[in-house]
């Protein structure tokens, strides 16, 4: 590599995944308890840190909500903290074998779980993402290479310094996480050509930020990405429940990526259902753009445009498209959805079961909020993001998602025929 | 894209791929049984188109073992007829549905296995491949877009022809399979962009075919890979049963990926084993280049070069490197292995466990011989390759490797809180 820096912290990171790799579960739960400690320990010098990010921040104009999430507190640090202790109760993936099977000539062969290796993170403001995606990683038995935005350079800096601190003081190779120091667009570019070093790229953050990755990366990514969520009213469908779920979907939380963002609806329901569903997403003053059909039962509702399909709009807005006929709400959903989240709210079994079988996504739903796509809401303990892609990783990815597995054949002499 | 006939290929796949994800295992397996009849029907056909590409290889002055290669035989025809039936035998992985569990507000959460909906294959000269890998596609319900060489580019459109109108004959979608037909480089590198119609891409063929998928692709690329594998004979080995594996690893076949390239062997076993080692190998005349030491037990041994470790000969060569202890047999081998097939020689429980965990490798085998990386051998009944990387698929890759998993949540109601 021209990029003698970025050679070494690869070298340096593979060196201390070999150490990770096997270490127990309660060495690694001992250095998660130290980093939640120190974290808190040392918060004055983060705050500090943090508070040249801020400054820079507000010289630079940002904007009052971008600042409010790059900044931190000492609430803040402690969840953190509370993030990283979290991660201790949750079992060890690694090292468990599954499917051991005898074959006919008596090799036992079976797969067992471990690390990837070395684990990239791209990101962007939020300098918590710093000790969550170590926590994740090291957890795992995987060692990472971070590389954060500009803006929140002191604080990332400062936050990996405690971290190697603390696992210095445990004994754990201080080299499961290093962060690129240099925010600048060519290294960053380098460091996604580092296959020979790294194992797997995840970027969390803006599309923009996923696409320049898928685009340039050398090593595999996983994708993590937008969601353009549907709910579908069928024709059999509770009303009362369709409209309860798309308040939730739509309301309960903006700017998610498995807030629904569509209203699909059969038009021999349209009539009955469309006015109480407007009613309960106007008490919440949702913008609603409808086809045609749609704005001639409410007047409430304005005309949507063919962009208004593929638009994730991430606020209070949502467009209505009415279908004549159960294929082609399918066909629309699987049209213009970014394979995230989908729900059908329906009484008639074969549609649930084509709607499951059919629609291509993350996770479908049956006659329940999209909002529920997550990790900690799955029963993980843990996330990493959610996945859009179907290669590895398909949806909310928790610990197991940061593994792989290799065969292991055990035998007594045998030879191949 | 620029490419219309590209993009036209693309968009009939994916229509393809959905109408694909919904057949049943009986009309798949019926499409899969007529495929085979008429391979073997139109065999004539698929034999005159074959002598096209083999004249111009001749004419090209094509070495013979390759001009062998690309040659079809009413008896390779039956193998490949032979081939697809023996997919229809095998356990259709599409539908199943895995982990289904229940979360405290009732929901149902469990993973349905699907289609991955686009495959490319890009791959050389033997045209057996096109219905292999349409084979191995179709059972799991995903449409192919196969790139061959243009050396067999005759052999491959008719047969790829002769797929389609089987296909059209049992009323299963033709494009479930369509062949790039221009091979020109422009043209590939252009396939390998196509992440909008492509869901993954897996090169088939040379270490340099791989390398640059690899780092052309925008298309997730499962890769399948080249094999330095080792034996280690440990101190405590049996030293009857280590030279049995090493004759077979190395010896058995000749030129394929799961074959052992270098013989590790423990210092304190180097003078009693190495000798019986040397007898076998000598008897199939293979050559055996070893490090100082080894060349100091045996006459018969050449002096290896630095470059020898790295290598992966493919041919009647093997190397030899004394080790002090165990653990430099384990930095010796994670340094230069291609992460294949690694196998350790011991008596020793403690050193048994301990190179099934910490060599970094596809396949990690005690006391047995590394051939037996193979779908077939491990039970999966079929292989569509062996993956060197450690995402999404690592090791021997049957059907499952062509699927996916997608979330799917039943509920009644249920919405966040």
């Amino acid at each position: 590599m021209e990029n003698k820096y970025l050679e070494e912290l690869g070298k340096n990171a593979v060196a201390a995944s070999r150490i990770l790799s096997k270490m127990g579960t309660n060495p690694k739960n001992e250095g998660l308890k130290t980093v939640a400690e120190y974290l808190v320990k040392y918060q004055a010098e983060i705050l500090e840190a943090n508070r040249k990010d801020i400054d820079k921040a507000k010289e630079n104009g940002m904007k009052e909500s971008l600042v409010d999430r790059l900044t931190l507190t000492e609430d803040r640090i402690k969840g953190m903290a509370v993030g990283l202790e979290k991660l201790v109760a949750l079992d060890d993936p690694i090292g468990e074998v599954v499917n051991m099977k005898k074959t006919p000539n008596d090799l036992k062969i079976g797969r067992k779980r471990v690390p990837l290796g070395v684990v990239g993170i791209i990101y962007e403001a939020r300098p918590n993402v710093t000790a969550d995606a170590f926590g994740l990683c090291f957890k795992t038995g995987n060692a990472v290479i971070l590389k954060g935005g500009s803006d929140a350079i002191h604080s990332n800096t400062k936050i990996v310094e405690i971290i190697r601190k603390a696992l210095e003081h445990t004994g754990a190779p201080v080299d499961a996480v290093a962060l690129i120091e240099s925010t600048d667009r060519e290294t960053t570019k380098e460091f996604m050509t580092m296959r020979e070093y790294v194992d797997v790229l995840i970027p969390r953050g803006s599309a923009g930020l996923i696409k320049a990755t898928v685009e340039n990366s050398k090593i595999p990514v996983i994708e993590t990405g937008t969601g353009n969520c549907h709910v579908f009213v069928d024709e059999s469908a509770d009303i009362e429940m369709a409209a309860k779920i798309i308040e939730n979907a739509k309301t309960q939380r903006i700017g998610v990526c498995n807030a629904c963002e569509s209203l699909v609806i059969h038009e021999k329901i349209i009539d009955k259902a469309l006015p109480v569903i407007v009613d309960v997403l106007k008490k919440h003053n949702v913008e609603i753009r409808g086809d045609e059909k749609a704005c001639s039962i409410s007047g409430d509702i304005i005309p949507a445009t063919e962009e208004d399909w593929g638009t994730e709009y991430l606020d209070y807005i949502i467009s209505v498209k009415t279908v004549p006929d159960f294929d082609s709400a399918i066909q629309h959903i699987n049209r213009y959805n970014t394979k995230h989240s989908e729900s059908i709210i329906t009484n008639n079994y074969n549609n649930s079961q084509r709607f499951l079988d059919e629609i291509d996504a993350a996770a479908v739903y049956v006659n329940a909020s999209t909002r529920f796509t997550d990790g900690f809401e799955f029963g993980f303990g843990a996330e990493i993001g959610i996945s859009t892609q179907k290669l590895h990783a398909r949806g909310p990815m928790g610990l197991e998602a940061l593994t792989t597995t290799k065969f292991i054949i055990l035998g007594n002499g045998q030879i191949r025929n």
